[in-house]
């Protein structure tokens, strides 16, 4: 059965025009005018965009003895819902656990997931196992990313010559190494002598991950990959102090991509300041939220390209689970909601300002993401022979958001109230209609893991 | 008739991959594996790219009593030796000669022409009539760039009220401007003072432009584009200074594109120190050479894209011409060479060094042209529908470059000696081969002008 | 007579220690331990500094038939009154005036102040007899700094090559360029389109002269004194992007020294939505209040040395005047009081919020200034041997400002409200005590002129 | 016994003046015009300047069971003989050695200085010990600066939790944290590689330190300086990465300062390429010399007052014991001299080439010096009261430097060849005459220990 595009308008990263588009077999086979197939979408009004790829997420994150709320089913639904038709996890090994040993539970989580996926395989910690399972993760798993926490000290993070040995390893393997920047031992600190003074509650969160944090380790991880002859990823790059180590060493033609959260984007730091301690401990994660500067430094850098793509590092936990932290702000699990709010709301506020083209605005939501995660044109792009992860979205269609309505299962939503102009018609996943005019058709299980092979090492 | 591409590799501004073309009717029909074709055009082991675009060349422009000695039909032939299919002159109005004058002028030097070509419009004067023209330019003309010295003192050059005046009608008709940014002021006092101690050979040349006057102008050009609510372009971008100005303005947002000259990123200013006369003043241009530390921070713009495209700025004046400035630099007629080496020249500086990827190499050569000049994808693009200007690329192709086989009419060339490797195996010019292995099989007047629409004014 | 201060603690730009000051002649004699004299200053808990020095002011300064209302003698009690023992105005030529002629002017208008006193020599065109007066003016006159305006279009601005050949005379005499820098083609343009668009309350005025034009004009400034081989001083630095182009120069070596005004550091331009008139009004000066960021960017200036003095444009129009330009906020005479103020309020914002040290503070009101300007240490020391303009500065002394009691002519006062903390217990002029906890006990005419020689050219 | 100076132009980082200065039991007890005392120095032609301080020497420093070869005895005589009247060594705990016991040890080693002479403490590890006996080092000891070595993997190397700790003690105790700012993890990986692929000679310990891991250092110190809420001082600042990061601080209003090396200044990594493995490793510290970009920058820096002054890092080992690192570079002891030579080569290459005024000169290498390290204007000025540590500089007066006639023990001089003008006539510590024309008359064991208060903690 082939399914057909019609009377839409193809925007993608580098172009605009008019064109149906034929789908079957999960894939793109034909785009032009006047094509006919067996299901008909009508994309009339409406741009007809490479699906959204949120390179970002944590479902079903390992936490104090539970998880993260949203697993692969319910967090894969979210994102096709706000038309992301791609998610790409983080496999986060345990102290002394192998990496190949870590994949296989996030191989057996992501089995309900309703679209197609990919993982980032995370170094927290180093051994010549660690060395010699690289090479079979990138070119027997089909992972070329792997993530290095600079930050959550005693746990996750990695010192700074682990992180120049891995990423020289990387160098070799033609993989991309990225880096959650933050200077983990100085943020230990500030948390210990803010809880001394009395500061337990969630504005303290805010305290003890200032700017200055993030810009250093930024500033210092881009320093390593260039010892080790590697590009280098930054995630949730979220303030000018980031943003500044990252253009300075784009300046000097360094290979180095940064990523800002939609949350960063479009929240600020004045919502720690809410009187109501759920409100506050819910829009708790790593970095914080900053102030409106460090807003319009993000947006400026979407604008020049010094700052490549727009992600969420979705990871929902519920109010009863953010709570194990009262009395104590270092216990309050870190994440947020936004896997179905990044599109409708980089579009309302980047797109419908004027900040941003709808071609940045697919370059930066799916294109961009593809290219540097190393699976374009398969995902990311409407070409014939890609997978028809598609989405047909309506400038018109509008909504406010609300946790009320919600595919995440958490309780809340840190956009509640925001309204949005620009959502999905329709969204396809590998060609099949998950999202019809807000009702969700999707399949458990439809998702499939993409490999993304390394590129070759220079 | 058709011809078909066969066994080369595609690589776009966007994509690499294997596939065949088949063009007919000067156009691109058909994109994919094993096409068929009247004319087989074998591309086994090259690369097959957009055409380049050189968006900056004064062919046939008059200068004192004569002109330049590459007109459109020797200036276009040179311009598909070397892989480029279009051409962007300059119509330069005289003082109080009205826009559209001046355009017929140029259409008519241009129906020599071997490739496409389009035409930037000179602001050189201010008043009513040109207000009034520049509507007529954009919207019956299809020219929708206009140019503007800030250097030239006394002749070409317009003031900041004129600048301004114009960059404001410029975004009303939905008009990109252009700027020449150097101090024109300070060059003209810097050659009075030079010429008066007795420095009249052409390395004073570059002494009377030092990288502080270009910097400067590039600056004012971004406030005023910046005040006017208009982007910029900033043509032959040649120095950190400038680049700086450039950086600065896109950090804050602002949409500023920047033009290095291939002669900018691979000559330097040690050439005007040469002993023969001749030698030096065949560099005579202006922004004129600079030094290595300037070229470091033109490529690393390049790579960073702080930095848009590359061009020539050819105007190619012979021996002769140049010697109209013995005994007074000043009269040494501005320009270089250059159309016929700046795709070798880069692919060999560029990507044969490792800086640039090829797909980098054609969009700063071609497909980011094409866009910010608001003809893509008719030009710039290897899709379906698009123009079949083509370059079917050869990177194991070599030569030393030399005046001795070249198009250009004059008598030497700036890259004399260059050992080049990557070189056009057939270039295409609206589906009609025009190089084949080094034979020009060009036709005169093929060559159309190409109708450029304004951008929908904000 | 000899006047001793005892028991005070003298701070310098250099030092903090414990020293009574002998004061005979209207110079410091002796400065020691135990010291006698005839008239005994009780200095305990106060500091005893170099009076301030403001090196920006426009005293009965001609406009429109009339003059600004403080002349040299309400100003000069201003000063006193706040600390400051010495004032440099700026001679301004009407159009094809003389320079000397200009000076006669100045020199009559100045008879009656109460303290020392020097001028700046305006270029507000250009021909051979300026450039030949120059000379007099330096060698005879004892003026070595000479002020451009860059905006003022059609009155006292020159344009760029003016200001080059100007320049260039300063290097030869070893005099210093001053630049009131703002783009005064865009201000003029901005103007015209706000008038056009019914926008002519003072509010506009802001609009009319945005951080922009004012970044553009001081960047232009740096490249021509560069170009000429002279340091430049640049009044009134408003803004960041001012700022920027300052420190950028001084990155690189370039002896460049921006001057903030005590208003841009404490006051902002939320002072222009104001609903009355008057009030706006009241604050229309060039540049304009900024916002914050900018007083960020400023106050750090002073604390890294990037900005070197303090001044206060002091030009002073009352609400009658100011009412000259009601239904065209173009002709509403620019400029507010300040000269009382300037002393206590950096004191207060600065000291007292732990932003500069006491060492500082004198730094940038007195002894930096009198070095710039060549009349150190004669001015800006406690040495014996320099001129006993001093101020025995009571850190524990409060008022509100207020127009109520204020020296200067004019019927209000921008800083109305503010509490200061720090104020003078005495102001000595020459060793005259002029100011006497709050009492005036100045004497008309005391004040002197003030040669300064130039500098050797290099 | 009283001595007086004559006839001598007065040189102070703040003024330029004739007068005589008397000094008296080791103290400068009047300054003025026509002046007696018993013995007469003839000032004529000169300028009196207050001496120089070096703030980082390592004297005597321990280093694999033996020590570097300028004790204090040599290394003191080599600096009066340079003008240098003061010098500031650091006493390094060895791993698990308090604080006191080290001071100890450089109390011994002090005992035959020629000239006065204070410490700096190092802070190698961290206890609760340490902690404490920082409030003895500083209340007790007059030690006032806390040294933190961030290179020196497995040796000297602090981590960041232990320096946030240290730098957060030193707020408290009113004292200033320095650093050695490289990156002691990526370096060693660097010297492993190196050594791995079997380059072990000198001119692999300059690619083992790369600019890129001092300038990530210095940006991580400032931050973790800045969260501590304490100012900053840092060492050997050799490069514009560096440098960048320093003003980069600055510019927000952070007080950091930093001192380029005498060497950084004038000799170029190009020594490195010499083919006697002797001359390379002489050359042989930490940073490593640059290139000449690096130069100008700090250049540029001293005359902008981003860097605030010049030390030598004086640490004097032999030929011989270079020869401990033959066959592997990373045993070459670090260190070179300069003590003699900091003063006529920073004079000749600064103030002889227009760079620095002679106050300057003053300022960066003395007065700045005292203030920062809290010992002014007991040291660094020309002062009644001050000590007679003065130097009576020749401008006229020239050598070229050899190791045949220098004071230091070691048997070469990394500024060898180096023609100087400017050299002292006279150098007095504490009013006793130890260099006259070239002749050293010091005595042993007069230099005496230089206590240094806290600031009083903000
Ligand atoms: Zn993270
Ligand atoms: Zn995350
Ligand atoms: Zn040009
Ligand atoms: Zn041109
Ligand atoms: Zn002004
Ligand atoms: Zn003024
Ligand atoms: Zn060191
Ligand atoms: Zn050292």
């Amino acid at each position: 059965m082939s399914t057909i595009i019609k009377n839409g308008t193809i925007v993608t990263a580098d172009l605009t025009y008019k064109a149906d588009v034929l789908v079957e077999g999960g894939k793109i086979v034909e785009i032009g005018q006047g094509l006919l197939g067996d299901e008909v979408l009508d994309a009339s009004g409406c741009f007809v965009m490479p699906g959204g790829i949120d390179p970002h997420t944590h479902l079903e994150m390992p936490f104090m003895g539970t998880y993260s709320s949203d697993d692969f089913e319910s967090g894969t639904r979210a994102a096709l819902s706000g038309g992301t038709t791609m998610v790409v996890d983080f496999a986060l090994p345990s102290p002394e656990q192998g990496l190949l040993d870590a994949l296989q539970m996030w191989d057996n989580k992501s089995t309900r997931a309703h679209c197609d996926y990919s993982f980032h395989m995370a170094i927290t910690w180093w051994s010549e196992q660690v060395f010699d399972e690289m090479e079979t993760v990138v070119r027997e798993r089909g992972i070329n990313t792997f993530k290095h926490f600079m930050a959550y000290k005693g746990a996750l993070m990695v010192n700074d010559d682990e992180m120049y040995a891995s990423f020289k390893r990387c160098a070799e393997l033609g993989a991309l190494p990225l880096v959650h920047a933050e200077n983990g031992d100085v943020v230990a600190e500030l948390q210990r002598k803010l809880m001394e003074e009395g500061n337990d509650g969630p504005e303290a969160h805010a305290f003890s991950r200032p700017p200055q944090v993030e810009g250093e380790a930024t500033n210092r991880a881009i320093m390593i990959a260039d010892m080790a002859g590697v590009p280098l990823y930054v995630v949730h790059t979220s303030c000018e102090e980031a943003h500044e180590a990252i253009r300075r060493a784009r300046m000097q033609g360094k290979r180095v991509y940064g990523e800002p959260l939609i949350q960063h984007l479009t929240l600020d730091d004045s919502e720690y300041a809410h009187p109501d301690w759920d409100h506050a401990a819910r829009r708790v994660m790593s970095p914080p939220f900053r102030n409106k500067q460090h807003q319009d430094s993000l947006w400026a850098g979407l604008q020049s390209g010094s700052l490549s793509v727009v992600a969420t590092d979705h990871c929902a936990f519920t109010t009863e689970q953010k709570r194990y932290g009262v009395g104590d702000f270092t216990k309050i699990p870190n994440g947020t909601g936004g896997l179905e709010d990044r599109m409708p709301m980089l579009w309302t506020y980047g797109v419908g300002t004027g900040r941003l083209t709808p071609n940045e605005f697919v370059a930066v939501t799916s294109t961009n993401i593809a290219k540097i995660l190393n699976c374009y044109p398969k995902k990311g792009a409407v070409l014939v022979g890609a997978d028809a992860d598609l989405v047909v979205w309506d400038p018109e269609k509008e909504k406010v958001i609300s946790a009320e309505n919600q595919q995440s299962e958490i309780d809340y939503n840190v956009f509640e109230g925001k309204k949005v102009k620009g959502l999905p018609r329709y969204t396809l996943t590998r060609g099949r209609v998950a999202v019809e005019d807000g009702a969700f058709k999707g399949q458990e299980g439809h998702g499939e893991f993409v490999k993304r092979e390394p590129s070759t090492p220079v």
